[in-house]
């Protein structure tokens, strides 16, 4: 495999313009990293919202920035200390580059590292580009019969991962699920392999439950303009779960869905924010205590989560088909992001520069 | 020990009037009961909230009602299979009463209970009464050289207990409380037991925090009327904690103290809301996701609690004195709760019917 | 229904004959207790210890004993606190009555209960009898899809339910399980069902293993005459764990199988001992300790996992067809423990007195 | 703080015969190591065993090694990536290098890192030299009360550590430990400072046993000749813990002390081997399971064990004067072999080449 002599990128401007650019390509800076040529990346919601203000929290985009970190790619060039990868493996990138160092790090809770590089995440660039570097342990071999455009589900699919990981013991129990976009429907495909006999998806867009069932539900919701109170319990009675649920995942971020989703726990339940929570909201915090409900804030991923999701995808009990429901070609980045932010479809990919897509979309068996 | 012909009882009628009532003494109903002349209660905001508000939630005071719940008695009688009680003991009273039979409480839940029988909440009535009956498994020999006026006590330092056993192991950890009522000062002296290395007590009243340390409190805050953002950062330099604290334990209740205390905590934090939210507030749920935060309720207390809060008696790693800020003959039981509601002192308690008050402060060695 | 004026017994006396007697029928003792006409009862290896030795370990047949305890029923009789059975009702037995209220069974580990009463321990009576009282929370109402016949593997299910747990999560991780008996085949199904995605069945006998893979089992491997360190390397060898295996449970109880099984482990796996340990076993104490294996005893089952096991039922993520390889009529008791003690089939089951074996055999759907 | 030119170092030939070698010095290889002048060496059984027996398990001594690895010293030369650490720093030395990048690494369980490189393990060169090499995050600064000799107990005090945390929670627990040299002691301590309520030393040696209430310990029991059976009724009786032992550690590996603490514990109870598993030993499996005990085997110590070993002696919560019983000049390397040999007293220390010995012995305080 041949390294082109320079590299395209696709840059966000602090202007909020969008520029395709020429880049020297990453060389290794140290014997353990791996270059890899981006062969297809999924749009996040975080992108959208860097092009759209700019800012996430204390992020902003002051500098010139490479947006795009749901990636796979095929790896063209390793570090002499690199075991386990060579030139040629189709990969999936895990985008936040850890110190290993640390506490937080060496204790297995590096997605809490305070000297995290995470692609796409001010100041650090992201994947849409022709190369990208990462030390080895952030690739992660494709399943065979998963294809290198499918395969950037796997980063969102670690989200869900990581998320009903935090929720303890799904065996038989019931799991209601906020909002079905990609996480959401991922997490209700989780929720389901990881042995949930209830998976209730829950949005107020009928049209993005219609999906929901092919992905793990086995009953899904329409929240309405009624009360939380009277959302709730016809949420259970959906569901026949009269008292209670066992475990909520929100993956909205949405007042209404909080206070619905803790209102329909079990005494005893477990409540998981997936990582889109808004900085402030009123909660029921009396139900909370009355409940002894335990309310677990979740980070990206950790020790695992890619392994697992690819595990579950190795396993068949995932089963990524449909959710990729738009495709561009790197020329068409820009009508890429617009088509986020108009909200069409479960998931949007970019192909890399030079992609050939045919090669992006094949499955090796 | 001979058994009085009848009962006096303190009641609390739904016009929110008092009244001294007699009643008939309690009788066995289980031969795994145990009959308790009542020796002395603490009172509780609970209580005072039910005099004053008719209600605490779905808690409604429709039928007139015997409140007191955290007490210690003598037992007099025994059922015929109750062991390791005798006629005589000093005991401290778990009040409340669990079906011991649910899922819940097999599973070792039975604070969850949803048959729960619990003194002093409607319908169920409390213990400011000459005799109370319960199961032997809600008796709880004294320490030797605990009184039975300060046993009183074994109950908050229960709930303290359960949350401090929620909040995970605390070793060599910073643990900030806020509040530095009864049940903050409580936890701040679990903490210490626990091991904490740094406890910090906060509060808005400084007469409050003067003696917290006495209870195990490292340093103290008094919240000031400045920003949320400036109160964190202003108690973390308190206690030389810039990283953010460990964990997290909130007694109040109070939007404020939530807010700040989530601003405090360190990522991977923990958490605690002790028993005291309202219905509803507003928290940063923002912070929650980005530092993986763990979001417990504490509700009263369970399995293991109160042998806990006796063993850190019996090994004198809790000390009780000090407390006891106010005594009430039976009689004057009206004016302890006036004096509760006047926020006077730390904590009151009301002794029983033809007490003998001296004996009651007395330890046995 | 109407209940018959006497029972049928087939009892074990001490000099290890069998008797068939009348008994008196079994009357309420709580109005929280139910009476079972017994239907069908597997045999398990324990019962056919107490005939041929008359003991294990300190429990000893010093008096006329009822065996069996893997018994499904129709509810004849309820006491009046009883909510959730009705007449009819078909049920699963749990066979162990906790006294519900000492500190184990309080803090939801009442399988270690010191005053648990155990069907077919003695002194207690176990269930190959006409009726059975027990309280109502050691009822189970039967999946529609499940016979009474197959209800009977519904306790051997929950014994390795309970094991499985113990374990911690599976989810794509590696189990090896050592006998290929009724409890070892169930071992693999519930490790199937709660997501290994590698589960290995070991068994001496070549025979045992040729409906492994129906129960879930990936591969299966027959233990060798060869060195434990030549087993334990062709084992994983065979499984492609060539780090060594996540979890081990041993459901033979055999020093062979242990070593084999330790030495199998990956670095900080977890090893299951499934409740059939000999006195004294040599095990490599010093692997355990190198690769910091967490080894686990597993006794019967606790809080939830019947309702566990009846769950992945009803999910139909366990399929218990095949399993009972032979069936007996009440009369026949004797031979059914003489078949068990020559070890032909899988599980026996004993139907009770004047029971319609081809209704006992019916599913409802 | 100049840097001598040469180093010396104490070297074990594979012929069992050490040498004092001149050695270059240390340099660093990467931004985050430092060089650290080693000021004091405790020494530990393992180094004893390599010099007797020439291998431990899997690991020989083909080539000259330097052994120690219980070490204090003075940074002396830091990378330019090193934060926190400056020249002069009085560091404790976490003796293992981990890879930081394997799963096991990035999971939270370094300690079991296959690619660890570890002090005076073959072919690893411990510490017994002028000199040696870290990366910044295995040197954590000393207290300033603790002198750079006592300091050498961090490393047991941190193995202490380990085993105590993975026996979970001993607020108000009865713990029994098994063997009184200086990890026992320590395990005394540390179980102590963690709030057992009761903490028994046991060994065979009475002389041993006389310092361990200084450490923590509430009850010392002497092993005797008597069976199993009677050594754990005994040693039981003399703690009043008829009902069992809630947590055993072994710091012996002997067949007795594991037999009879297995028999000492509560049913629930746990068992730590404390890293001194001989290869096989026969134990009570079957008491195991009725139990339910979990064994573990803890092995060396994993993240924030040498920081929590450094916040209880920043507490005062573990004291550590008179643990070193005999100090040897470097010159005397060899003596200091042959006394821990001998087992006389509890800990020895060699000092490091050219160190100020009264300077090592003074705490900054």
């Amino acid at each position: 495999m041949t390294i082109a002599k320079t590299a395209q990128a696709f840059v966000l401007n602090p202007s909020g313009l969008f520029a395709f650019e020429e880049r020297s390509i990453p060389i290794l800076q140290s014997d353990r990293d791996v270059i890899v040529q981006v062969i297809a990346t999924g749009l996040c919601g975080s992108d959208v919202h860097y092009w759209q203000h700019g800012r996430i929290g204390p992020h902003i985009v002051q500098d010139p920035i490479i947006l795009g970190h749901e990636s796979t790619g095929v790896v063209v060039e390793c570090g002499s200390s690199v075991e386990g990868l060579t030139i040629g493996d189709r990969v999936a990138l895990e985008p936040g580059i850890a110190c290993n160092t640390c506490s937080r790090c060496r204790g297995g809770r590096y997605n809490l590292c305070q000297d995290m590089r995470f692609a796409a995440t001010p100041p650090y660039d992201g994947t849409l580009s022709t190369y990208y570097r990462v030390p080895a342990e952030c690739c992660y071999k494709l399943p065979p019969h998963v294809s290198l455009r499918d395969g950037t589900l796997i980063e969102p699919l670690s989200v869900a991962v990581h998320s009903c990981q935090l929720a303890g013991a799904m065996q038989e129990k019931s799991v209601v699920i906020f909002g079905a976009g990609p996480v959401g429907l991922l997490c209700c495909a989780v929720a389901r392999a990881f042995g949930a006999s209830t998976v209730v998806a829950v949005d107020v867009v009928q049209a993005r439950l219609s999906s929901a069932q092919k992905y793990g539900a086995t009953h899904t919701y329409q929240m309405s303009t009624n009360s939380t109170d009277k959302n709730a319990a016809d949420l259970l009675a959906t569901a026949r779960l009269e008292t209670g649920a066992d475990i909520i995942l929100d993956a909205t971020g949405a007042e209404p869905c909080l206070n619905c989703g803790i209102l329909a726990l079990a005494p005893g339940g477990t409540f998981i924010q997936v990582g889109l929570g808004k900085p402030n909201l009123s909660i029921p915090v009396g139900q909370i205590c009355d409940k002894e409900v335990v309310f677990k804030g979740s980070f990206r991923y950790g020790p695992g989560d890619f392994q697992l999701a690819i595990g579950l995808l190795n396993s068949r009990r995932i089963i990524l088909d449909g959710l990729i429901t738009h495709e561009f070609s790197f020329s068409q980045a820009k009508e890429a992001f617009e088509n986020v932010a108009g909200r069409t479809g479960i998931k949007s990919v970019i192909f890399g520069p030079s992609v050939d897509e045919n090669l992006a979309r094949a499955s090796l068996t």
